[in-house]
């Protein structure tokens, strides 16, 4: 028994109204389609514009999502925060919400920072909200955050907090990165890498899945390689997963999976996006949708 | 008559009480010793470790610098975040309070974003706000926030809110960048290097003075260089104040400037930054006040 994730997870894409406020009526419909493919939730991810909403903004939608009867078991809120006090305050919400974990960045603003400032910064976060049903898993994403977790770091803070430091999203994007943390074989540490292009290479490793932007729109297909990794036709099937994860990411990312659930679920509203993103345009919205489809993709129950 | 900033304005650092809370008391205090070096504002910079500070810790600050006393025709406090609606919030307060200026980071979590949705970051806030005497002073500095402004995106703020933004902050430390755009010639565009380092180079080209990081330890200088840059002795000077700079800058920043307050006003308190920042180690300190006396270095009234 274990209360780790494991499996595919998705970094839900946030919908917004007309005037840029977040949208929780769809949000709550788009996890729902999300567990209904087997995905867990990693609301407030990267690729939810989550640096773009406030804390309140946050904590406003996570009460929404837990009012809607959307199990905490299956959440993993994005928690990290620039400032210490924002961190805590977010964390301890989705804490005293009973989300069975939270994928927290580093703070990103300052850079060059050095490991024992990011550790200090994670023992005042974890000793603050001072909660035991924490469950931290780190957010490695340098390509991004620009600050990001050295494997000495990630040792120090296994050791130090074996029970809260659980596991990590590695969206380096470097297999060698990721490798790397396998093979320290931290106990029952969860490693997730952050593009459903290393899944295959990650569970044959022993990797715990994928948090991953494409599975806000091919969910069920990421899933079925997690489930059946160790059959025969697994290649062929990362093979299908990368054409279909290029296809969308030959456009601004972001802006192509809200335009994707636009396309395929008829609701408009779904591609907006809030600034300094930018809506990608109807005649490209169209050509990426129309790629897919060529591709045999479909979202079905969307 | 203008209500635009020129001058020497410092990114005053950021006390902390032994919780990390911030100390207002501490920074009413030393708001009122840089003012009375003829230096101006810039609370919430870089240098303050704004963004490890909340909105609301923020708010909290400027309201007890207001109510102190500290005049707001000197502040110009930094506002940008992340999210637009934690940069509208802030910005709307400080515009409350009738600071004459705010200093705008772009919002700087997501990478390689167009100039058009900075552009539409900026038109939000600037809408949002919805304050005639809102005045921005754009914060370009992309070694830290990673997205900057291109020399085109703020000529076509400039054109769109003539009124507002009114000038920059380039922390770049390329003078050719700034050079570039005081080629422009925006009407009454103000100009500020991120260092003094450039200050004379940016006065004699049209520039308006400097934010800079080491005004807080050495504003005097830095403002009598600023004063008298005409003089037969301004080269002299400017070698004088890369000396300081250099010495304060063979450490890390943000601890040795704290550490440098401590050090001579004999207030151990001010050492404490907030994770992910390390104080600077005691051996350090001493060793950075001894290099400081040695150049003959002090920090009278403090």
């Amino acid at each position: 028994m274990t209360d780790r994730f494991s499996g595919v997870l998705s970094p839900v894409v946030t919908p917004f109204v007309n005037d840029l406020g977040p949208d929780a009526d769809r949000l709550i419909a788009q996890c729902q389609w999300l567990l209904s493919q087997n995905v867990g939730l990693a609301v407030f991810g990267t690729n939810s514009e989550a640096n773009s909403l406030s804390v309140d903004e946050k904590i406003v939608l996570l009460d929404r999502l837990v009012e809607a009867g959307i199990d905490t078991n299956r959440m993993m809120p994005g928690t990290g925060c620039c400032a210490l006090t924002d961190t805590v305050k977010l964390t301890a919400h989705a804490a005293k919400l009973r989300c069975a974990g939270t994928l927290m960045l580093p703070p990103f603003y300052y850079k060059g920072v050095s490991d024992d400032g990011i550790f200090a910064n994670f023992a005042e976060v974890i000793e603050r909200v001072g909660n035991e049903s924490l469950r931290i898993y780190l957010y490695h994403i340098p390509p991004v955050a620009q600050v990001g977790f050295s494997t000495d770091l990630i040792e120090r803070l296994v050791i130090r907090y074996p029970k809260i430091i659980v596991g990590i999203k590695d969206s380096s994007g470097d297999w060698k990165n990721t490798f790397a943390m396998l093979e320290r074989k931290w106990d029952d540490f969860r490693v997730f890498v952050g593009s459903e292009s290393f899944l295959l290479a990650n569970m044959r490793s022993g990797g715990a899945g994928c948090i991953s932007a494409t599975a806000n729109v091919n969910p069920a297909a990421i899933y079925h390689l997690y489930q059946t990794w160790q059959d025969d036709d697994a290649d062929s099937q990362q093979q299908a997963l990368d054409e279909i994860r290029s296809t969308v990411m030959a456009y601004p990312m972001i802006p192509a999976l809200k335009a994707t659930v636009a396309e395929f679920s008829g609701d408009d509203q779904w591609r907006t996006v809030r600034p300094p993103l930018v809506n990608l345009a109807k005649d490209k919205s169209a050509e990426l949708a129309a790629a897919l489809r060529n591709k045999g993709f479909e979202m079905p129950g969307l």
